[in-house]
């Protein structure tokens, strides 16, 4: 998924990268296509044809609570928000299953903080520091190529039915709302949450064990409320 | 290396890759750069500037020759002159070692039979194959990018002086002269000699072993013309 390029010709360049490399699903955050992505396509004019086009905030988290894994790419890490892209991973680190989205950010700022909070996993090319920037065309060629490797050599993936992003949140909330029932500090729970997102995003969750998961935090939460309305 | 690249703006993409991955000798064999080559470069101009341009096939021979590895890169693996590409390797297959250059032919043609012949090991990027012709800046980043991992991760290189393309060449032309000597069938030699230039070429050799296997074709070759002359 792309968010927010400016550059029509990049749009272009990333779908011919894709095709090359045997991907074809390209989402479209806020981006417009026009002759010049027609043209660096070249032979992959198909793929642009039937990218998705999502133009709200809302319809962005609508399409990614359907997918499995949620990767976002980050270029320098910035010293701000750290717990937003750490851990961080090599390209060659990751390893991709059911459906997963890889968000390239901007040409100029990448992804917003926002846009990074809700991912699964955070990768970054180890570029060299004198010249770190990479055209996004470029980034996504290292990105899919290590991602395609895995694929090659992947097992079989299990017949059973994948947890969504979704199926995660609902165990993020719970989380939450049991942590609220505690003395946990307030100000530590959006990295709280944070860390929890990426654990289980990367851990390839079943909807099972999600649901499982899900049981303990939820019931947990519950059982200190109640103890906590017994005792006032 | 890149060798006859037409697009200007290509060039520029290729020098902003290498220097985002930490390369920086450029080498231009009969390519002209352009203001579009640097605006494609980006912050890279300064690979540009530096670059090396070669614009006769002797000075192209005598650059390689002071290598220590010459690696050729080639798209859909053609069914004619086979044995120029294989065995071809992935990205990830390679080792480089010494002053190594990489080779990246034409948009439309890629590298030529000559040009390939005088390489040491052939690389090809598993490409989709429904659309394998990839952009020259994007195959650059994925070939540079898995150089770079296994810089990183590669050991001291030894102090031992490393044996140039040039030591090779002299060992393949004994190679030539002791089989001349022989039975061998004249139309199998340049087969022949591109097999032993692809193994001797990506075993690392060292200024000593190249000289000790030099000695053994050049005495063994010398060692038959004597027996020849005494007998007959």
């Amino acid at each position: 998924m792309l968010v927010e390029i400016k550059i029509p010709e990049n749009i272009g360049f990333v779908a011919r990268v894709m095709k090359n490399l045997g991907f074809k699903n390209l989402c479209l955050y806020k981006c417009n296509i026009d002759e010049k992505s027609y043209i660096t396509a070249s032979h992959a004019k198909d793929v642009l044809d039937k990218a998705i086009f999502l133009n709200s905030l809302k319809d962005f988290h609508s399409f990614l609570s359907k997918c499995n894994f949620v990767v976002g790419t980050t270029g320098v890490v910035g010293k701000d928000e750290k717990y937003l892209r750490k851990p961080t991973f090599a390209p060659e680190e990751l390893r991709i299953f059911g459906k997963t989205a890889i968000l390239f950010g901007r040409e100029d700022f990448g992804l917003l903080n926002n846009e990074l909070e809700i991912c699964h996993a955070v990768v970054t090319i180890p570029t060299d520091e004198e010249y770190p920037i990479m055209n996004v065309s470029h980034a996504a060629a290292i990105v899919l190529y290590e991602m395609k490797k895995k694929l090659r050599f992947q097992k079989e993936e299990t017949t059973e039915e994948m947890a969504t992003a979704r199926d995660l949140e609902v165990i993020l909330k719970n989380i939450e709302e049991m942590l609220e029932e505690t003395w946990y500090p307030k100000h530590r729970f959006r990295k709280t949450i944070v860390t929890f997102r990426r654990v289980f995003g990367r851990s390839m969750l079943t909807k099972r064990e999600a649901l499982t998961i899900n049981g303990v935090f939820r019931k947990t939460g519950k059982y200190i409320k109640k103890l906590k309305q017994k005792r006032f």
